[in-house]
């Protein structure tokens, strides 16, 4: 079992780092992250050759399109990476800020002081920039990455954790605040999940799969990020030219993220004006639809949605239309089918609007806009690692603030319990 | 497999139930809560004979004495059940609370939102109070409660919870939003911390060996509470009265609880002059001591202590002591043997305390106080279930505000992504 030592060391060397990171002063951070964009950059040909073997090997073993595509990187994509680094860089460091603070009867002063985690391990798929990413993030958060990514991308991420990691040192921090876990084992991210004291938390970003054996193998703390099966209702009260903007945005506008809807709820009595629009409006644009019965009583030429199609998270250009009889409904299917990913009402009714912001259980809840705002920049946290779908405590776009936890400091002059 | 049923069965129940707490008004929560206060002192004489049964069968089945005494209640230990929930009742509802609130530039407006959690389960020792104590702040935050106490309270649980559900009725709030888990079978714990998408949170409180059992098992979020090997470090520049004043209060004011100390470090240049002093007094209240090398050097009738006792959670009357050559070497120890709970340092010298406060991981530091102060009521957060040892993102006393969590509402007029 040598990998068990293996972790466990790589851990203990991160959690010496982590100490380091924290301990800096806040301009140090803001260098170093600025000095691992410069380093991605100025070895960006390094970088493009592992890749160029990593995706010759890929396609070799038959891997599907869409995933290469993610795989693939270019001299834009690495300027991409680097430009996120210089965003996450620039982002006011949070560490230190006295979030609550006051003065027991017997003089003791209680802060609750913004502290980073630790050390916060990644496990995702094959996507070399979020190497980068998640890097830049933990440590302007003050912590060390234990980074395991897809072993379809090792070739890339060893190259990009190598310039990483120099750029570390030249910044005058240690380099084992990015930590690579260098092997294709799967063993390896179970002992990452596993290594309670050691990992502060874990971050899964990737597909349903992934997420599902983090959650049951992890013993350390976990955000569970990601699976966005969210849904758009158009309620009886909404201007359907409203509804039918919002619905194509949410829809098309970037089908392969987890916060375009995959289910449109409608109202009955507007189904009958709205689904021939919205159906052949969706259909213009390569969407598949899978309806209800009632939905196919209106346009009869759409295919029958089947139990599994309400829980599916498609990823792509189909979306499933359900007619719903009244506002009651729509909410319950949404909270029995969602992920409490990102809920929308279209509707021009207040009351039936807070009903629905209110009764639906999702990190985020919308009125009159498309579910797609649901992310760090949109919000305007910055750069994120993920979306969590958990509600403990850190829910919605996982930015810089949701990476840091805090302490109590409590400062006495012989204060003893009585 | 009938429990299995019977788990998703309940938490079924317990969702629709939290929606109604939900969704009622704080004064319909904060009767409710009072309502339970009444219903166990109305029915305190039903409560006494079912734990009267418990405690003799347990008496019967050989249970310790230090377990029987948690497991036998009494009439005043039931008035201070009630005495606990009206105080939870009054405790101000932060429901709704608006956290933050911003408008983006295209019009749309995000506000950051307190929320229930939905259905908190607790898994606990055979600790009867804990049963209405849980079931009162779940009530008040807003969430349903699913309770599973240990088998010897069993009969003991059940007569508390019928009272309990009984007042919700009356209050008219579904009973179901407190359950109890009423089988003495230990795979229906495992059910309750593997049901994924019924139950939002799971908080263990007990043992050492109960808390690793369900951080292991669960899939649905945890929040870790209670193991507190806690530290008070005496500094080089320490007030010798303050820090013996603070021992001697941090160790035997309540021995038997996580933030009573395990372990004494003490500054080699101090040594010498405080130790003695300080097993003395020590002594004088029972105390065992099991020391260092350099402790038997200066106090040499001291039991030496083995590695184990750097990592051990007494929760009695002994107390492990160290010496050390500085503060690194304190702060060291105690990353490397504390459970993340209370740690405390006495010194005059400002800037050790400081130094200290901030590279000390833990939920609550201390300058020149005692560690028993972490709690809280201490804090002045009123009741709480238990005091976290994980970061993510429930740290330190786990009150009201710590059992809500937040969502996003965004209010738009039709925006899109673009």
């Amino acid at each position: 079992m040598t990998t068990v030592a293996t972790v466990a060391e790589l851990a203990g060397r991160a959690q010496k780092a982590a100490r380091a990171i924290a301990g800096a002063g806040r301009e140090v951070r803001k260098a170093a992250v600025l000095a691992m964009a410069r380093g991605l950059v100025d070895h960006a040909e390094e970088i493009l050759s592992a890749n160029e073997e990593d995706v010759a090997a890929a396609r070799g073993r038959g891997v599907r399109p869409e995933l290469l595509d993610r795989l693939e990187l270019s001299l834009g994509r690495v300027e991409e990476m680097a430009e996120g680094l210089r965003q996450v860089a620039e982002l006011p460091d949070m560490l230190g800020e006295v979030i609550e603070r006051w003065r027991q009867k017997d003089g003791l002063w209680i802060e609750k002081v913004r502290v980073p985690f630790g050390v916060i391990g990644m496990v995702y798929e094959s996507r070399p920039n979020v190497t980068a990413d998640a890097a830049g993030l933990v440590v302007k958060a003050g912590s060390a990455a234990i980074l395991r990514g897809g072993s379809d991308a090792l070739g890339s991420n060893r190259a990009i954790v190598r310039v990483l990691r120099k750029s570390l040192e030249a910044a005058g921090l240690p380099k084992d605040a990015v930590i690579l876990v260098d092997s294709p084992d799967r063993g390896a991210v179970d002992e990452l999940l596993t290594a309670k004291g050691l990992v502060d938390l874990v971050i899964p970003r990737g597909g349903a799969g992934l997420i599902r054996h983090v959650v049951e193998t992890a013993t350390v703390p976990v955000i569970e990020t990601g699976v966005g099966n969210c849904h758009l209702y158009v309620d009886r009260a909404a201007d359907l030219d409203v509804a039918l903007n919002l619905t194509i945005n949410a829809k098309t506008q970037r089908p392969g993220v987890c916060n375009a809807i995959e289910t449109l709820l409608v109202h009955e009595a507007v189904a009958g004006e709205f689904l021939p629009r919205a159906i052949s409006a969706l259909r213009k644009r390569g969407v598949e639809i899978r309806g209800c019965s009632k939905t196919r009583a209106v346009v009869p030429d759409v295919r029958a949605a089947a139990e599994e199609d309400w829980a599916t998270e498609y990823l792509g250009l189909i979306l499933a239309v359900r007619v719903v009889p009244d506002l009651s409904a729509a909410v319950e299917h949404i909270n029995r089918y969602g992920t409490r990913h990102s809920e929308s009402i279209v509707t021009e009714d207040p009351e039936a609007a807070e009903r629905f912001l209110r009764e639906v259980d999702a990190a985020a809840v919308y009125h009159n806009a498309s579910t797609r705002f649901t992310d760090g920049f949109q919000f305007g946290f910055g750069a994120e690692i993920g979306i969590s779908t958990q509600k403990l405590h850190a829910r919605g776009p996982v930015g810089l603030k949701e990476l840091t936890t805090y302490k109590y400091v409590v400062r006495g002059s012989g204060q003893v319990r009585v």
